[in-house]
């Protein structure tokens, strides 16, 4: 993530255009993912709060976010490694032949935006059925400017404290995007108390074909996720792929086979949540660890993210749609995995405990997995509990009984009349 | 757009493959978004209007339409810069070395190609629900002769008066796929008339998640529409593809913005027709406004487009999913306003009035859409009137009100039988 | 696909890197196309054995099929040309700075493994809802070793028989892709016999707009399917994708007619079953034929196809969603029409009968297919009776009636409660 090269490659351009699109994409697939998650009441305030999320988020990146997570420290001394400048605010000085290593500068800061995006879009499967809408229009831009851009510095940024200070490793995400999705979700849980019904209604899917749409779309984005994360169009794109497919077929099959065993059922909703804690925990070590490393990460994420999303029955936190248990724990998994499975082929130096490297990068990798769940948990909940009694975060009782799609937007996501659906005819005299 | 270097750049080529899938896929896309919005009867009619496109528009494209388009101009005199001649017809004397610039020349008409499938599918949007599908499969390879191909030929093909005579701008099809759809759809509203029970019945979308999904298949397709009219992988790419995503978000803000203020509730269908309103308007401009342009022009699109849905119900047309709000006046207003921002960084020479340039180019372009919008209407408005008094363009009431699924496709939609829609309940004591 | 350069190419790294990506998409893409054409008790069922396979076959691929389908022959004389060694096993031997030409070997590996992938899924169709889960879950893995890893060699492999010492053309897998899955999805429906109520009852598909859906995301990745299969961003690229649109529209409207004229109205379902004909029949073409040929190529596969859907109602085989139909049949089409219309421009030597070659090459193609067929379909057949003896191939009748996702995955697909259905609420009861 340093400028390396003053000469540009129309090679490694076309690949992270190809996955700026692919990532902007799984916005979307998470929106299916999560909508087809909800009863059939809420299903379309759940996706409108992803496809707000992509407009909120890309104005405040290209007013004052990008800048500040991507350009020089703002300062020595104490805040030196916590936050950028505003020299490129509004993207000013950074025109078409920019360049940020071997690719325009414009198209790196919108492959960023697209990690900024989803990150946010990610936070509303934990509020799912329960928040004010009016109160996720101010939450994503000011979370997204308090939370994830300074987080991303750290990890990311020139002379960001995790990244370059401390050396923790981070290849695609698991911390900015994962952990602090995760850790705000359950801040908000608490925030927001349960839903109406939660432990006693059953609240099924309302749709599982949409769940596996948009777990295919999202597996399908995430490669441009994870290799575009390279930069450039190279070996460490294509290893960095290749882990990324291995982590989310191990994460699949480990979730099944303890729903099987569990259970006695392997299930649709757990093979699309296997592999996307899989995909997950791949996040931060696609390019930092083996072949072997990525299916190890991979069936952990599947396993133990197969139990954590029972959690919240137990502690009585509602997280809706399982932020917590898959991309919290998922992205925990991942993000300390490096400091077993780091390879030197693909770091080019640090290598992890069962690849000949001392405890000090696990050391380094827990220090930045407290960190950055910490900041995330507080600066979130802090932010919740303001906005709560300010402007309300909460729906009302009213409101979240009759569904939000009706209340809020005044629609409802399907109108099938009576084609293949027998009686009752809607209106008397409708001919439908 | 024109031949610029003897030598191929896999960079180039690699964007530009990537890039024409994606505007292949917006046709799938944008049969779900338009089938999303139909009523159940009729879905598999509007999916299906999309579908043959692809195919009638391929087979005309490669047997006559790209020579016409894009080889060397007919003639002087007095049809010089109208249109081109038919030495590539059948795609003779183009082989796989042939080069249009750094790419393929193939790979240039097969990318050319996708632009001129879901121009013709676009129509299908303002005449749904009552046009007979015969004439369709008329309509469509005659129009794309008639219409697509001559404006693009003006616009893009060597010697085109628009683009090389007038020096009007357009970066990726403003006025060939914007302006030419909507005024077509306008002349063909104009020639059927109403659906049965317009302004009467409520005639809700029978699936706003499919309009959702076909939204986002939209926008992830309009990344390769916009960004692959750069046809390279370069800064130029990059900033059309920045501008893209900023016009998307600005434009679904601006109309969920006046719903909330008119209406009292932002809904998806608001969501999702602003964002297809920002990209509709940055398409001519996204190559050639700044990132500031960009904003404006999105924004622009968003709110004046929320309101020109509204006039087919003051005016008495009936366009029924809004190709006339959304692409004639998105594409008007994202083709002139190039008049105000275009930025020379960008377009290397023209600049906006906003841009230290005079008036000449808002001129330019004024006229452009007044050219392009008036021949497309006209002789859409005669073909429709020659095909409703020949073949027939509308269906019957019979086939109207029952729905065109049954009656010419023998089809249903849907048939999920009684999983969880009621009788006749599988088991007595099921609560599905 | 041999070595045939000693530096990486970014260029056609990116693309092979979007290619693979898309190729990914088509084993989602595939499910939905299946799930749509179930029932509504056992889309989930459909869903999952695609979804399984992707995570099934890509652990075998790593942990030996990449080696015996893709490094040196494991020996001369008699086994010679039939399968690869173990060297590559578990991928060692290869970093991220091997190439395989201009890209990345892991990156070879990974868009070679995308096929497989989707091979394996391929058959999930003719058997769909009579098949246990269990043993699904047993043939994926075995299947892929036994059948799709050796005719892989055969075809692609350095020595294979059939690419290297017969000379058949095969540019992106009718043989080990279509040939092999459709032989052998005839095979299973032979052992296990057809669904209950085959001939008696509709069976009508669930959903058409979600066959719909999933047609347009298989014919989006098959441009990475079959352009990628070039391994590189050049004109040979730009040939095989203009080939593939050109076939999958001349496939859609060669099914089209057929329909009308033999049943008297076109079909959705026909119009996605005819492009998906086109698209089998021009994938072992589509790098060898003129554009004439894949026009051709198309048509002739839409139409026969068409027809041969048909056949397993005379002949009582359940192929349940008619991959005997279009892949066994597109296959064998598309590959023996490379006799005739095999393009010098293209193969770089071989020509088609049409083309200034003789009958050689027809020749060589019909013995590579009736070696393919016959080696898959016996190798299966077999299989598929010692499963079915052991562990048990088929539900039970329970099962069945009732529907697998059920009984399997304990879920349905569908809980739309009562929205849209005919508010207010269905049951006084209900706690939704």
């Amino acid at each position: 993530m340093t400028l390396a090269a003053a000469h540009a490659d129309s090679g490694d351009t076309a690949w992270l255009l190809a996955a700026t699109a692919l990532v902007l994409l799984m916005t979307p697939g998470l929106a299916l993912f999560y909508g087809g998650m909800v009863r059939a009441k809420s299903v379309l305030n759940m996706l409108m709060m992803s496809f707000v999320s992509i407009a909120l988020v890309t104005v405040v990146w290209l007013v004052a976010g990008y800048s500040l997570a991507f350009t020089g420290d703002l300062g020595g001394g104490l805040i030196g490694g916590l936050i950028g400048g505003l020299e490129n605010a509004g993207m000013a000085g950074v025109g078409p032949a920019s360049l940020h290593g071997t690719v325009p500068t414009l198209l790196f800061a919108t492959f960023q935006l697209t990690f900024a995006v989803i990150t946010a879009a990610l936070i509303s499967g934990a509020v799912a059925d329960r928040t004010r809408f009016g109160a996720w229009l101010v939450l994503v831009p000011v979370w997204t400017l308090l939370v994830y851009v300074p987080v991303t510095h750290w990890v990311w940024g020139p002379g960001g404290w995790i990244g370059q200070k401390l050396g923790a490793l981070d290849f695609a995400g698991g911390l900015p995007v994962e952990i602090t999705s995760g850790a705000s979700g359950l801040a908000l849980c608490l925030v927001l108390g349960p839903r109406l019904g939660f432990k006693k209604d059953a609240m099924r899917p309302h749709s599982l074909p949409m769940v596996m749409l948009g777990a295919g779309l999202l597996w399908f984005g995430w490669f441009g996720f994870n290799a575009g994360s390279a930069l450039g169009a190279n070996g460490l794109a294509a290893a960095a792929f290749l882990n990324t497919m291995a982590a989310g077929c191990t994460g699949l099959l480990g979730w099944l086979l303890v729903e099987q065993k569990r259970d006695g059922h392997p299930t649709t909703l757990g093979a699309a949540s296997g592999a996307v804690a899989g995909l997950v925990a791949i996040t931060p070590s696609c390019g930092t660890v083996s072949l072997l490393g990525a299916l190890a990460v991979g069936l952990a994420a599947g396993v133990v993210c197969s139990y954590a999303v029972g959690w919240k029955f137990k502690l009585n936190y509602d997280d809706s749609l399982d932020v917590v248990g898959v991309h919290l724990v998922g992205g925990v998994i991942g993000t300390l995995l490096i400091g077993l499975f780091a390879d030197q082929a693909l770091t080019g130096g640090a290598r992890g405990l069962l690849y000949g490297g001392g405890p000090g990068l696990l050391g380094r990798q827990l220090v930045a997995v407290l960190a950055v769940a910490g900041y995330a948990f507080a600066v979130t909940y802090g932010l919740g509990r303001l906005l709560d009694r300010t402007i309300g975060l909460r729906a009302s009782e009213e409101e979240e009984r009759t569904g939000l799609d009706l209340t809020v937007h005044a629609e409802t996501a399907y109108d099938h009349g009576v084609l293949g659906h027998g009686a009752p005819v809607r209106k008397a005299e409708s001919p439908v």
